[in-house]
């Protein structure tokens, strides 16, 4: 099929700044119970996801969210057996978390069924560990579902969100991090995807405040996002005691031989090295 | 005045990727005897320089590329005395270099004496240090002036150009790289753009296969830059001895307390971190 010519989707950065993509077929679209979701393909980042009109996966850069997401704190873990991954629908942080041997029981709590039925049609190579033994998938509101967990029972927690506003917005509160503090082990490490510090710092310092009245340990980590504002992302590592440089676990890394394209031993401690206009944002 | 709200820019990061800006006003347009130079106002990333249609100076995130591209070669020499910037007419790498206390003479070839103009009527914050009594500007074709300077007389050479094509290209090809080499003492120093590792990686390898014929250290550096290609920059080291990172000058960059907003003693660092997926695309 010819592509059209004049096809193109426009991603918000900002009301003033899209990043403004070619389509070359629009696959898919449906409005859900919480969200519009669509598919398209694209020439320059291949098919890509969008939720309310908000890029959400690109088939060509995924892999560097999914693997800063996952292996940032599962590195930092001695043995991260349990882990709640929270939104995350489309299964990269999955895909990710389940390369880790120590690893036999993810919960995904993905409170909309349709982005998960999504991705296993649309995005097989995101989608693929959602089968997975080791994995139940759950459709509940996270915020409910943390509140019922037993105390001490998780070892690792990433909240893989949309951004705040709608189903998400609980899962920027303080209720939400209290609860998560509680289920997690006195080894618990969480990361929060926590936005672009060039466009939303405002957001990053609401995060900090929230979680450091919550958690002894709280650091940001970024990486280059070439499809999301500004290309750069923000992370937030939250945990009750493992600092996440000292604490990573070398050993287990190269043991387990990853075979990760943006993620390394060396990109997890350059992460946190923040340029001083991003500290300047916050209040350290 | 109002803004308009359909005045629209789109800086091309491909043919089908674009990043589009909303513009508040057109300033200036002029053809130089080069290229096609317009400024704009815009409201997310303020002042923008176009040059041939692509953004190449903003007033929101110009501090990142000219700090990256001046302070990681200066501190990496034990005493810069005399630097060479070719291209960078707005001035920002001069801005940035002449906060070095050992640096006495700057030299800056910009082809276009147009863009220098633009930038000072412009872009005062970025052109500011062009006054400075250090610094001689000369507007002529920067192949024919390395050519032309005598050996072993340059501590530092910095290559701030356009893309490669027209002006530029000669700054990309093999005889420009060995009168670089040539007119460098034996602990020069050479940095260069060298464009997006997501979106021209084949620039990238284009530049290092040339580089390393005739430097013994060659190495790339990454920054954060959101009005530019992809969010992700990279940068060329080259030295005829010194490494970047052992060769890395505390004791005067302590000294130095520059104001610096990215670069720091931990960003020279970790900018040398690069993801495998960079690595894997360079023959390393």
């Amino acid at each position: 099929m010819p592509v059209s010519r004049s096809d193109w989707f426009d991603a918000k950065y900002s009301d003033d700044t899209h990043l403004r993509i070619r389509v070359v077929e629009r696959l898919f679209k449906t409005q859900s119970n919480f969200q519009k979701i669509e598919v398209l393909d694209s020439i320059d980042f291949g098919r890509v996801l969008l939720l309310d009109d908000i890029i959400n996966v690109t088939e060509r850069d995924e892999f560097i969210y999914h693997e800063m997401m996952s292996h940032v704190p599962l590195f930092s873990h001695p043995e991260p057996r349990r882990v709640l991954v929270v939104g995350g629908g489309d299964g990269g942080v999955v895909r990710e978390v389940v390369k880790h041997q120590p690893v036999h029981d993810v919960m995904l709590v993905e409170i909309d069924a349709d982005v998960v039925d999504v991705c296993r049609s649309f995005f097989p190579q995101v989608s693929c560990a959602l089968s997975d033994s080791r994995v139940s998938i759950h459709h509940q509101d996270a915020a409910d579902f943390i509140k019922k967990m037993q105390q001490d029972s998780l070892d690792v927690i990433i909240i893989d969100s949309t951004d705040p506003g709608g189903a998400s917005e609980k899962l920027f509160g303080p209720a939400f991090y209290e609860d998560c503090f509680k289920a997690l082990t006195s080894e618990g490490v969480l990361t929060a995807q926590s936005e672009s510090p060039f466009f939303d710092a405002d957001i990053m310092l609401s995060l900090y405040e929230i979680a450091r009245k919550v958690f002894p340990v709280v650091r940001f980590y970024i990486a280059f996002m070439p499809s999301y504002v500004s290309g750069i992302w923000s992370f937030l590592y939250c945990s009750k005691q493992t600092d996440p440089l000292s604490g990573f676990q070398r050993a287990r890394y190269e043991q387990s031989r990853l075979d990760t394209r943006y993620y390394s031993a060396e990109i997890h401690a350059a992460s946190f090295t923040l340029p001083p206009f991003i500290k300047q944002q916050l209040p350290f």
